[in-house]
């Protein structure tokens, strides 16, 4: 089979865990042993996310004069040189000499009139109180939101519409070499009004640019993971109950936690839909069991009636 | 022509000129502008330096508590990431829609006995004191050298001897697409005792990683770009004089600045000897006319006189 794999940032960084090269190397570490046994059976491309890693790149950041920033493209390319190296280098160790891997800068195009450049809703960076918050909204031009009793900078999640390094993927691929793609989503980019292609200060929601890449790889499985061990309907209710198979028309029906669970379950029925291909939702550590249909959620056109884990 | 071109740190950021975004995209847009003519004619593999930029992050790597700070492999791999994306966008903005452009994060493996280890000679990161360098030697287990009247760290220079993502290199190229990699010499890697792979805190010379992944694709030609329009004997004195041709062995008895002009002439000898190919140095603005031998130096094994500009 040919898979799309998206690590969520709570796979690669425990929820309250500090950012250190050691905490995420070994994460990293913990991911590539749960994927070395598919790379061994199946054709496979690994996105990632990159929030806390660039939240981190911001808040350094945050100490410089406006025009001695580094925009939100440029950390975004940091950000998949740093996660991308560690995922090469910790699950080539674990893989046969001959198997190859590659890490590839990889841009995505957005609309420039994409509605989200006008409504900012993606959070980034550190936290500011009311005057930095005002101060900075003019010194800098960025938009600045509420969140919680502080402010932060919110920035566009436009949809992502074309991978710019797609036939590089597509040929990397076909040679049996495993791809480390997409990170953090992608580079967003616009193309100006000359044709011009430049970077721009957004982000793509990373299992959107997964779905996006599933689909133009013709992947039979697009394979989400995260720290949750399936899709769950009234999580956090007394009545709560995991799905084990469902159409992405039931799974439409219902709704998920923002910004957590609901892009995801939005990314796999927008591939399931527009593709010949499977979605499944599930933790990393169950990576194997959750392909082979022995946990996690499966989303999927043949589903005729919605099953329950017990 | 299979051309490895690489692109010294000055070429990309002018001396003395501050390492901000928009300087970088403006020296990286001028540096395609004179790479984007070859594209058409030639396959391209394109490398480059990452002083100024891994130094910047070390820098504020330097705020941190020890066991906060990331690694200089961590950071290598950052610097491709950044680098790369501007190289590969601003060239693919000059070019055909058909021709496709790819930055790959690469590895390269050194000996974990080279005896550059036991004796580091690479200074990396900011300044300091003498208290400050006696308590970051204790603290962090640096080595500290002295350079002029402050203190810097130093790091391993190793020798390049195995370029891990070369098969994916050799691939792409054959293919026609544009290569960007190796960016700061490669992030240096060592081969453990159970034989995995690990992240080393060293610094690659740039136009050694170079030459080696010349002489692995075997290229036609090793392009060293930096911002001096040739290789001089006798640099800043009256007597000086530019080489246009010479053979490895004419250009052995001269000797060259270290660190500056040295490690590229050294470079060009050892791709020259040890392959079919021929190596150029020149300035980044004359890279056609380089090529052309209408600029710049060439070293070749058919160079049997000296030959110097007027």
């Amino acid at each position: 089979m040919r898979i799309v794999i998206a690590l969520g940032g709570n796979a690669l960084l425990r929820r309250g865990e500090p950012l250190t090269a050691a905490n995420q190397r070994q994460n990293i570490k913990t991911a590539a042993e749960a994927l070395a046994p598919l790379a061994l059976k199946h054709e496979l491309v690994i996105t990632h996310g990159n929030g806390p890693q660039v939240g981190l790149l911001a808040l350094q950041n945050a100490a410089y004069k406006a025009d001695e920033m580094y925009p939100l493209d440029i950390l975004d390319a940091e950000t998949e040189g740093m996660i991308g190296y560690l995922i090469e280098q910790e699950l080539v160790n674990l893989l046969p000499p001959n198997r190859q891997c590659a890490t590839l800068l990889t841009q995505i195009e957005v609309d420039r009139n994409d509605p989200a450049f006008k409504h900012p809703t993606k959070p980034i960076g550190p936290i500011y109180d009311a005057a930095a918050a005002k101060r900075l909204e003019t010194e800098r031009n960025w938009r600045i939101a509420a969140d919680g009793k502080h402010y932060r900078r919110v920035v566009a999640s436009p949809r992502p519409i074309r991978i710019l390094e797609q036939r590089v993927i597509d040929l990397l691929v076909s040679q049996g070499i495993i791809v480390i793609c997409a990170g953090g989503g992608g580079i967003p980019v616009i193309s100006q009004e000359d044709g011009a292609l430049i970077g721009v200060e957004a982000v793509i929601d990373k299992d959107l640019a997964s779905a996006l890449l599933a689909q133009e790889m013709q992947a039979d499985l697009l394979l989400l993971l995260t720290d949750v061990d399936a899709v769950y309907q009234n999580w956090g209710e007394a009545n709560t109950c995991a799905i084990k198979r469902i159409s992405p028309q039931a799974i439409k029906t219902f709704s998920f936690a923002p910004g957590s669970m609901a892009p995801k379950v939005q990314a796999a029925i927008e591939f399931v839909e527009q593709s010949g291909g499977a979605a499944c939702i599930g933790s990393l550590g169950d990576a194997a069991a959750v392909i082979n249909g022995e946990a996690g959620t499966l989303i999927s056109k043949e589903e005729t009636e919605t099953v329950w884990w017990d």
